[in-house]
């Protein structure tokens, strides 16, 4: 159970970190109205389409390093919208800053995601030092 | 005043289709907590930011068309969010399938746009008719 939006979020970030599918999946609400659009990717709605998404991802054998920071927050009763920056560092090539919209809903007395919604960011409108804001 | 976050959506589209600033600022929330992302491009924050990039792309002058269907909804009793294609036609080249996260706001009795955040789906994983579901 997470008390805020910002424990589920640390949770979220903790298990890319680690490619935990089980600890992922524990951050979303068990339900089929959650949605997640990885970059550049289709929209894909519901807990089987989302955790096939993240087994792929996470077994493809690429260790893909990821800060997340500089977070906006527009928080509700019930829902929080959080507008952020993710700066994906691949074993091989040039890092990437994405940004991200992740929304979570309070149910059952803890806070849940939602939705994630990542987009790549042109080079011409990244941020100049996008590491200070990042943790 | 948009009774319903619906409403608000078709008229975010039908000032798009105008090229009409005003109409398109009078569907945001009058809020320096508005957030906009256009397609690869960085977080906009505030009405003075988010007015002035719309101010330049509809005064680019070139006429982009643009349908907007297949929503997914989340409807909260202060928020909701609606997740969406958009299906972008330019005067030339190729048409550009997004998809777009809209998130909508009662406040003062009526529903406001909050968040939109679009960005591009690369061709391999887009619908095969997008067409059909779009209007």
């Amino acid at each position: 159970m997470f008390a805020t939006p910002e424990e589920a979020e640390e949770a979220y970030y903790d298990a890319f970190r680690r490619r935990d599918v089980d600890a992922m999946m524990s951050v979303w609400l068990d339900d089929d109205s959650i949605v997640c659009i990885h970059p550049m990717g289709e929209r894909l709605r519901g807990v089987h389409a989302i955790r096939a998404s993240w087994r792929q991802i996470f077994g493809s054998g690429h260790a893909l390093g990821i800060r997340h920071g500089d977070v906006w927050r527009n928080q509700g009763p019930l829902l929080a919208v959080h507008v952020a920056h993710e700066y994906l560092t691949p074993p091989q090539g040039e890092a990437a800053l994405v940004a991200v919209t992740n929304v979570f809903q309070l149910a059952d007395g803890g806070w849940r995601m939602l939705l994630h919604h990542a987009s790549p960011m042109d080079a011409g409108s990244a941020p100049s030092s996008p590491g200070g804001a990042l943790h």
